[in-house]
């Protein structure tokens, strides 16, 4: 497994992207993802990237997050190259899944998330690729 | 800019390196870290690695967040080349710094963190190693 992103919940995704331009960290792109309730923007450091993510309302996922815990790491995303497989080899090692099937993420992405309670808190996501290529792009 | 690692505030290291290595994560090696007053063991993936914390004590700084957040992500450390210029780069750029001064981390690195209000409510280390060789080991 290889790191993907680090999902970051952030209440203002401008002025965000300020200071982690002011820290060095240019954006590359940004997007909503319908599924996830959420506006992102990709923050790219060398080997992997922050995903910063701002809710469309206090009643989603993320939003949820923000008013619980504030603003702050949201999960960790590695990349696999068979999500399905993965999935399969986790069920049968008895880890916990919030999804049990992958669902569309962000650029076209497989995605599922693996439960907090699997890995001491982290909220874990497994990102496959529609091509290696894309990602190394 | 590139990762270093992640970390994790865990209450029972032993039983976070069970679950991660279900998640067929092994973990590689772990130290004691006297100036943070916390025990700590690395879980390697491709590009990075998560450091898990187990805090010697309720009133230490990753205690104090075990009780007030929970287990999960604690900060982010990105790898630099020379963490004096970096630090020296950032206050220039008004960013807001928890550490002035470098100091020591695990493994003999430099550390540095930056204030979680400067990246949106991310605790960002800054790492430098001794030499980069022992990064690639």
């Amino acid at each position: 497994m290889k790191l993907d992103h680090i999902g970051v919940a952030v209440e203002d995704l401008d002025a965000s992207l300020s200071a982690y331009q002011a820290l060095g960290l240019p954006s590359s792109h940004r997007e909503t993802v319908p599924d996830d309730q959420v506006e992102v923007a990709f923050v790219p450091f060398s080997g992997g990237r922050f995903e910063l993510l701002q809710p469309h309302g206090v009643d989603t996922p993320v939003g949820r997050f923000l008013a619980k815990r504030g603003p702050g790491m949201h999960h960790v995303a590695l990349a696999v190259d068979d999500i399905r497989m993965e999935l399969q080899r986790l069920r049968d090692a008895g880890v916990r899944l919030i999804d049990a099937e992958p669902r569309r993420g962000a650029e076209g992405t497989w995605v599922a998330f693996v439960h907090p309670a699997a890995t001491g808190g982290v909220l874990l996501e497994l990102v496959e690729r529609a091509a290696e290529s894309d990602a190394r792009g």
